[in-house]
């Protein structure tokens, strides 16, 4: 279940190039650079910019770092239920857990209300490069062009707004190179309408994760309302008849979320190097922290669970990733691409002034990151982020109390009022936090803090105020207010006054360190990042002269469009075809003697004779998708839903630095499957009738 | 189960001073400097010559990491079965799990011989602190006086095994303040007799170890042997008739693994802030490792799980330490002890003069371990351990063949003849390999090396050989032919000329790491352990004369004597009193919803009815323990056996740098319920019969 969009910020901050040559079914499209010749001249199909308008404004990007797709006409969302698990999870209790249950509303009056999901629809696209290019004038530093940038992108998302209403962000693509406006229709009011248990879901577990032939069921639907009724959608995918085949052409309309596809070498290296390690630390640490709190009893098990298995897929990422990296042979075809791009830069005297200096540009901002890393690190990132809910609540309060007394382009990114209604949505949700969680997740912080910075640093001093980082934890947690909404309200309307009047202890916590969290950022800002940019706008420029303008960019968790086709592999000697089926879901629990993660739920086991066992379950294609993914439809050329993508196999893990199609692929739940367990094992005939209700003829599970 | 000895090389070499003054329970006791007006004082109990001779003649050690006792004439070895898991899992395939299901031997031709367990019992301590201090003289620099030593210890195990043929260990005490010889029975044929299932052993795992109330049967039983009949011993302990009370004082002689008790404050700082972080990376990263490696399949599950819980309990372990570190008010203590004793040797001329620098020399010994530490991490420590036991095996087969040549005083302390017969039996251990246990540990440890040193290490480049981690791990376990034990002796037996000639995958990888591991360790000693040795012996002369004579030392894996009482204690405002019960273990089962690691074995299911519920289970005492003393018998005023030492609790985790008894307790198997479990549970009543045969009338489980 690796393409929901939950990395470290660290790992999300890099972003870079797209290849400079593209083969295969490779690329992560724009929607408005779409792959029209490739995909014309490698399956003689024609994408005509409606169907291309059709599929943009049927795709949907959720707020808990997943993709998804409107199915019905009255707004029900088709999404991975490890997208939609952490909603499923703040809508369970110690008495009612969906995520062991699963959960179906038979009618729209049993619906769930999400206490702080957003759902958006990218409805537009407006190429801005040239404002933004041209509010940094050549006489300015590196760093004031940077923020001169950065002020005139929250200049235009304003100005949008206003004009609109819609939600706008300026996306930076290939690192620098461009910058597209895009405008979202945003909804708030998202209603859980069904998902599976867990246990079918994610079934395998951390086992079967990345891997293949896999059985999970990872879907969940939800509803969009708007003004307290269903949405009313022009745009829906339909439902395929008959599914896919194996050869077919098949298409992704999702938000994959970061790559690092033409990283120069020596940013990679600095990832392999620096970064890497650093990542891979944390990751084992909360791994751990994770396993041996909900060890300690059944309510931990349900509380940290989500966080647990997202930190797993997490870690199953990485490392695979990371073994890429430490793959001789893997960086040896890097240094050849980056070797030949350079050497036409070099023999053109006016690119070499302009572009060649770009590489060393950037080498020297990696050099000056890893002199700050490990400090970032220690104290959360650039948001104070060192542990727990009520750690971000009270830093968004004390924050916005500053910036918001600045005019909107000078305040920092995330306080911009463009953003506002999304901030609100989270700093006011109403889902449980659970004290006894915040207190094991602020310690496991100020302790990794400790042990990052040395227990005599002054700021760790300052942080634990004499106490040990348990103590300290359980005095901020218990004694702060902020668990309750309301008092989180009082002190974001009270504004500044009211933040400098509270006593409040998590807002003294982290008064007593902002100065030198946003100084940490700032420093990143104008020494790394501006630096970076620079030089990556310089590479960019490059690759585009030298290898034309028929590219993508890497992944920013905006809408892409990928092609590929249903097809197995070869995975050591073994022939690896494309479909499982349900009966193969039974076998693999048989085999791993039903224990957990291969436990078949109570519900499946009654259902079983009803089964067609040859439904077509999960299946591979070529498509390029990455973590973000998760949820995005599999659709035909008619543009109806074949399928859910839901994963990568684990050949496609150094994907996120190169793609290839040879044993990487994406994996996805079958429509079949999905209505077939609908009909028979959930009693929700219902939905699946809404969602087929635009096939030609009933849907015959198993039949081609 | 924290008490087996299965930390980090780098954590045992770390080893120091005892506490200056002794108050309440403390102490980890040499037998040839017994606590004795302490226990008359404190209880009106004397200990006699004979009571500890007895005591310490019915103790012993085993290879594998923990400590033990014979409890009948005829051999019998009780122990833990954490302590005793490593060989039943060796011992199992499979087709038979005996971890799963547990063993017991009816007859002594059941008994399964172990394939690399060794037992040694403590006979005789002479104290040689002059010979090993003299042989450094005064104009020595501090390496060539360490290297004098050095030698000096491995001259007098020479010595005493050609004149006993005993196995004699030259023991650094009071880290250099004394030298004491142990010399030791040895015995390698040992056969398992009885082990109950894990489940049982382990209820609760790692969620309840280190906690308390506790519900575990953590017991196993070997026998010795001597050419192939049961060993015929004079000293054992005989079994209590009635057990212990709350209040009773009890004894506990074991072999505490290490402490670091009156380490310096700066290199406690150094430990906080250098060491432990980088011993939790490996163990996180240990961790998560063993525990996807187990997910993969059952067969993994079963290969790997012991090393998965014995890196379980370490974390833990570590992690409660760390916990202790990292709290200001502990490190205030210890300035406080320190500045008192700097003042009293500052205050008088002579003491300043010879002793004065014991402390700075001891920082900068540390400041250098510190520059050389990751580098020594990453390439496995001074055993260049990078992950499986192919690789060690090959690392003996090669270091033997060139120590063999030297004279034995300059051999690497662990290749010395009276070393020779423990080492073979490792070496040529019939015990299964499992390659792609294999394969995943050395992938592991080379990610690792390059994780730590960078990619582009000269030594990371040549481990590698142009490969990556993983095909190169593969390349050298699916070469290699040491994985047959009639090889291994080949090679041995061939001395130089045969490694020489050698193309073995494995050892031609091991000797092109060899010289620069070699090299770390050299530099580690002379610089490192000889400054820090010296400052030492000078810190624990100054301790000695200023806080008098009657001080144990930190432990040392050697046989200690510690004393205490039964006792319970107060916990976040609540009574904990010492005993637990059988009517206990079902009540935590049923709250934990009978799920793993809470389910109740079948034959205790079976066997519910028919067992007394009152049945004291565990217990808790005072007595002062640590890692190592895993599988020590607790015994009362007579000599008899109470209980089975297997854990201490969360408190106890700090003892490892100071000793408290407000909330510290030892956690111990009741006498009676071994009893209780082997008649009832096991059908094991022949074997009741015979350590009880020294009761005066039957054992009734649960009376008093």
């Amino acid at each position: 279940m690796k393409q929901i969009l939950k990395y470290s910020a660290a790992a999300l901050a890099l972003l870079c190039l797209a290849v400079p040559s593209v083969t295969a079914d490779e690329g992560m499209w724009l929607f408005n650079r779409p792959p029209t010749k490739q995909i014309k001249a490698r399956y003689g199909f024609d994408i005509t910019p409606q169907w291309l308008e059709h599929v943009q404004k049927s795709s949907v990007r959720l707020s808990s770092g997943g993709s998804g797709s409107l199915v019905s006409p009255n707004g029900l969302v088709m999404t991975n239920h490890h997208v939609g698990s952490d909603m499923i999870e703040k809508l369970s209790t110690a008495e009612r857990d969906l995520l062991k249950s699963g959960f179906y509303a038979k009618t729209n009056a049993d619906e769930l209300k999400c206490p702080d999901l957003e759902i958006v629809i990218l409805w537009e696209i407006i190429d801005v490069t040239d404002r933004v290019k041209n509010a940094a004038t050549a006489e300015m530093s590196s760093s004031d062009a940077n923020t001169a940038r950065r002020k005139m992108m929250t200049t235009i998302e304003q100005e949008s707004k206003e004009q609109t209403a819609m939600r706008s962000d300026v996306v930076t693509l290939w690192q620098g190179g461009r910058y597209h406006q895009y405008r979202y229709k945003s909804y708030t009011d998202v209603r859980l309408v069904m998902a599976p248990e867990k246990g079918i879901a994610f079934f395998g577990g951390d086992a079967d994760n990345f891997e293949y032939p896999r059985y999970d069921l990872d879907m969940c639907f939800f509803r969009i309302y708007e003004n307290d009724a269903p949405l009313k959608n022009e745009h829906y995918l339909k439902w395929s008849r008959n599914g896919c085949a194996d050869g077919d052409l098949v298409f992704v309309a999702g938000h994959p979320g970061s790559t690092q596809r033409l990283n120069t070498v020596d940013h990679i290296k600095f990832m392999r190097d620096v970064q890497y390690p650093l990542s891979m630390r944390t990751i084992w640490r909360r791994e751990v922290q994770l396993a041996t709190f909900m060890g300690r009893s059944e309510e931990n098990r349900r509380i940290a669970e989500g966080d647990f298995f997202s930190m797993q897929n997490t870690r199953k990422n990485f490392s695979g990733r990371f073994a890429g990296l430490q793959d001789p042979a893997f960086l040896a075809r890097k240094v050849a691409a980056e070797t030949k791009l350079r050497a036409a830069v070099d023999a053109n005297p006016e690119w070499k002034a302009k572009w060649g200096d770009g590489w060393s540009q950037i080498a020297n901002a990696k050099k000056l990151h890893g002199e700050m890393l490990v400090r970032f690190a220690a104290m959360g990132g650039s948001g104070l982020s060192l542990g727990g809910q009520l750690i971000t609540k009270a830093r968004d309060l004390v924050r916005n109390a500053d910036e918001a007394l600045k005019p909107n382009a000078d305040r920092l990114r995330e306080y911009r009022e463009t953003a506002r209604s999304s901030f609100e949505l989270g700093l006011f949700s109403p889902a449980p936090i659970h004290p006894e969680f915040e207190i094991e997740n602020l310690t496991a912080g100020l302790q990794n803090m400790g042990e990052l910075l040395g227990c005599e640093d002054p700021v760790y001093l300052k942080a634990l105020d004499g106490k040990s980082p348990r103590a300290r934890a359980e005095e901020l947690v218990l004694g702060t207010k902020l668990i309750d909404v309301a008092e989180r309200k009082r002190l974001y309307e009270g504004g500044k006054a009211a933040i400098d009047a509270s006593r409040d202890p998590m807002i003294l916590f982290i008064k007593s360190l902002d100065a030198e969290s946003r100084a940490s950022r700032k420093r990143y800002e104008d020494e790394v990042d501006a630096q970076e940019r620079e030089g990556y706008a310089k590479v960019a420029a490059a690759n585009f002269e030298v290898n034309g303008e028929d590219q993508y960019p890497d992944a920013t968790f905006t809408l892409r469009l990928s092609y590929g086709q249903v097809k197995g592999y070869v995975e050591n000697g073994k022939d690896i075809p494309p479909f499982t089926n349900f009966a193969g879901l039974f076998k693999r629990s048989e085999e791993r003697e039903g224990k957990y993660p291969f436990e078949i739920p109570a519900k499946w086991q009654a259902a079983r004779e009803k089964l067609n066992p040859n439904t077509p379950f999960n299946f591979v294609s070529t498509n390029d998708i990455i973590g973000g993914n998760s949820g995005s439809p599999v659709i035909d050329k008619q543009g109806e839903v074949v399928g859910l993508i839901f994963d990568g196999n684990i050949s496609s893990l150094v994907g996120n630095f190169g793609y290839e199609d040879v044993t990487s692929r994406a994996v996805s739940v079958d429509s079949r499957s999905m209505i077939e367990a609908m009909r028979k094992v959930y009693d929700a005939g219902t939905l699946a009738d809404e969602i087929t209700g635009s096939s030609r003829k009933p849907i015959e599970a198993g039949s081609r």
